[in-house]
């Protein structure tokens, strides 16, 4: 392991309680023998960065202790430990920021995202990124090409939310696809759907600008969700990919499935929802949801390294360490807003 | 064509409004070019059949003409239409009570079970085979070998819902499966599981003797649902086949699953229920439902044939012709009822 | 049925034997109940049809009597059979070549391009379109929208071919795919495998200018096979897509796959290749083969309306009716040759 | 760890070069933080072990030093290393023989049977199960219960093949299989397609015996591949185990195989055979092959606990530590031979 002329302290970013961050002194960590350590180049805010600030907790998470949020990160490797070959020093990387245990029968059956041990970076009691270096085990640091932009190594993260969802509804050429909710899940979903070759892409979401966005990205049609019966504003359609967490948007989703559609659910909203489970069964539907993402980072890189999707596109403003309580406040003080970034080499943007 | 030799004139029972069925006389129906002439051995019946005999109507499907129920059928082939070059007059047959236009998306992709231009045995307006004879296109009837009983051939359309059922969930060597509902579908859907290797089968109902027939029929543990909270009963299973409609059963279901699990809704209940979203999303389950089956038949056969399924054990009592009001009344009568069975050629047993 | 105006004799190109065709007048047929007329726009020229010209037959397939070649086919609906209400007169449409019976198991399980008593244009004994006028089943006629061009819609034929291909592959965002042959097909193939967002896209043959073509399409490496091992060419590939049908070709593929790689043998050679069966084994490959194709055509369709495959670009030559032959020698002629057209309403281009 | 009372040394059998086994002395290994120590109970003879024996490699895998053999065992647990939670001293267990890298694409994605750094029992240099104790990781020692003898437990090894052969045909209700090759992987190929509903399950070789006991343990058909063309024996098949590296069995199943047949290669023969490419293509066949078995014990070890499978009844001798050159010449000695087992514990039985 090389860790020559690194520091030996760094600073970080907290989150004390709700409401509350505070930026910090800490030790740089030193790699474990098959982890590296990276410096931090920018992390994207994800929806769950803001609950976490908001609430101080989501569902059974609570932050008990103070937390390093942020979990949509890039950065350049700075060091390996000492059982690392697959990686080396000076590497721009793409963080899929989580470690599994390898051992489970999830994990030994290719969903290493349901392991049971999974540590998933800001999920209480798990750092996170909001930091300037941090360590990573080795194979989940991905190698980016100079194509992809710290801004796009970083939302690498969003970006496989969508190639899985994606996969899972399997979508291909033919397919017509609706993503309710146009939040930046929401158009990578309809990118990837896109890029999967799918006919038709609609996205359906209640606020204009989002949804002009959609349309500026591709969307085959933008549909204002309030604008009338969603049955009567598109033909019935073979996927979708619920990204709004509304549970209005959901139930009329189902009215708008083809016989045999695949529905994936995103997005987060209420855990319970009157279904209509008789639709279910009358169309064979298949619904399933997503929980994370597994094996999906290398495409990601793939689709934004050929310029297929527009990550940096997303990036609607930029923060330093210091600005982290700006960050998450963001999207409530502008609604144009779609992925603040925050920088945590820099105090101040 | 030879039809030497049948007569003109059949006799056949309809469901003239709820509650009230008649036996009155009509033509034997001629078979067109690619159809057969089936003389009914029996018939069984289904909580459909008993549902129109009550209601008059299910769901949209209304019974505005007198309708001849029943569509779990066997019979014999007595002639057969001057295009049909793949049966014979003398062929002891399972029919697959239903005809589709084989030429929408869903017949050409394999999913006939969802033709929009499906017509189905005694589903309004079209009739099914509480009568002496009746046409079916010569594909859809069936050859069974000596194995199978009469009874067992009819009852191939109840096991090919098991067999569609279990398909659908990938059940496979290893699996736990789980099956709410020990009706003759319950039932059915726990034999396919077990035939197809699966590791454990449990079986739940709040009726102690159904509970009982599942027990002698190699279900590894039978559950009462009313003996405490399922997951303090069982071990998480990786399969589900939901058979009793029942919106408590569901729920409770959902609790059961492990992670990636398979739900297959099977048996029809409320058509909308409140659906634990967020454990889809956490577990990543799969939840689809059934609509009848599609090219089940001949698999169906072959378990019945080898023995590996009982259909003869599910019949608990048989009635001729003018008994079908009795027939149709057996499961209110006696809550030991599993399939009663209409034996059209015979005026009463 | 509407054929008021249509007039009652055509013409039509025969090939008399290897070697030999004749322009010869035909009545126009008349659509059956559940078909339709469609005057022919275009048609492409299919290696296949080169092979009939060239040898009189392909495989165990003889022309004994003259045969209309071509089955790549677009063209107008002038008229529609009497039970016809999914098509009307006007509508410009690809066609689907062939016929399937709708009820073997074959066609019943979604496969009907395997059905035993499939009758295909341009297979002795059934005409193709090198014709004024042709019938086709009304479900076999697909609309194009109007970005779509006559040679589009006939070229829509070859380009399910690599919508199946690439299907049966399951190329997915993040494959590696390899496309062995840079013919019509192989280029198409590629084609599609970018339309469902392979990461790479290499594609191999020995002609320096179908290489060119490849690259100028998009391909991500144009590889000249005989420039040394592919091996050393390329880094293994997820996906191979066999275009070439030349046995030293597949056989360096497999050498190439990584592991669980997916080959699909499409291009038609030597009957039997000797394969590296532990090759197969030791990567756990999976090799099959595509005939023809099952439900593309409307994928494809929009994969060339919306611009994201350029079919026009193949169009390299045009011919009238009477130069059939000339259109059948174009390759032999040209080596720059892709695609020849003919355009059965006119003698000579 | 508790490892009170556990001898210090042990005996092993080491395989000097081909035809030379010598048993020596060595130290009871300690197991690392994650791994158990096994006192091994019995180990059954693989063709690759006798293939080593014979030739002192197999392909590239090359015996350079002594090299202790066997790799089908079973055992108890006597100590458990510092941080194993999973497993406990006493436990029974069926032993996975294989430790994989958990980080690399194959493992990530459930395939860890393809990992590049598999290290796998008795495939040099890596030690097998000819001694009295082994380590394992704890993940990889399956408990076995009671129903489960301790040469059933061994046998676990091959019969997880059979698994993994029959899960990647997709096995299941209606489909007719054909194993080609009686020996215990045929038989047990043949034992879980049953398992897994196979309506018609023929098995052929050319050794009597071995077809007798194909038939007892309850094989549709005990196919002689002497007795004339395969397809004049038998009706087209869905899916073929290869079980026989025999080329001409190969060959023949090809022929036997109906359309969108799944080939299964498991029998390992000539690297490269001549296979009917043309035929793959008609029938749009689906061939792979099988690499040992990924994620298959828990299935395997149901199948046998239940007693679907026998595996018992597949022992044909037993052997001590010191007539392991005996128990590698059984199958020579003894064309009735199906599994010897070495018990290590004993010198001579």
């Amino acid at each position: 392991m090389s860790i020559i002329s690194l520091p030996s302290e760094q600073t970080q970013s907290l989150l004390i309680r709700a409401g509350e961050v505070a930026v910090q002194p800490a030790l740089v960590p030193e790699p474990g023998p098959r982890q590296v350590l990276i410096e931090v180049a920018t992390v994207g805010i994800c929806g769950s960065d803001v609950h976490y600030f908001d609430h101080g907790r989501i569902a059974d998470f609570i932050v008990r202790e103070p937390l390093v949020l942020g979990h949509e990160a890039s950065g350049t490797i700075r060091a390996v430990g000492s059982e690392v070959t697959d990686r080396s020093v000076g590497q721009r990387v793409a963080m899929e920021p989580q470690q599994t245990c390898g051992r489970c029968v999830q994990c030994l059956s290719g969903r290493y995202n349901l392991c049971p041990d999974v540590e998933f970076f800001a999920t209480p009691p798990i750092h996170g990124a909001f930091a300037q270096y941090v360590v990573l085990e080795s194979h989940r640091a991905h190698p980016v090409p100079d194509s992809v932009s710290d801004e796009a190594a970083a939302l690498i993260e969003p970006l496989s939310v969508g190639v899985w969802a994606a996969q899972k509804a399997g979508v291909q050429p033919g397919d017509r696809v609706l993503v309710t909710g146009a939040g930046p899940v929401g158009l990578l979903c309809a990118d990837v759907a896109r890029a999967r070759g799918a006919a038709w892409v609609g996205v359906s979401d209640t606020n204009e600008h989002r949804l002009q966005v959609a349309t500026d990205r591709g969307a085959s049609q933008a549909i204002n969700a309030l604008a009338g019966p969603l049955t009567e504003q598109i033909e019935p359609v073979d996927v979708i990919l619920e990204c709004s967490g509304a549970t209005p948007a959901v139930q009329a989703a189902f009215d708008a499935a083809a016989p045999a559609a695949r529905i994936v659910m995103v997005g987060l909203g209420s855990p319970n929802m009157e279904l209509p489970v008789a639709t279910i069964q009358i169309k064979e539907l298949v619904v399933t949801g997503t929980f994370r993402y597994a094996n999906c980072y290398p495409a990601a890189i793939a689709l934004a390294a050929s310029g297929v999707v527009d990550l940096d596109g997303l990036v609607t403003a930029k923060f330093g360490l210091e600005q982290v309580a700006e960050a998450l406040s963001a999207s409530k003080a502008d609604p144009h807003t779609l992925k603040p970034m925050v920088y945590p080499g820099v105090a101040r943007i």
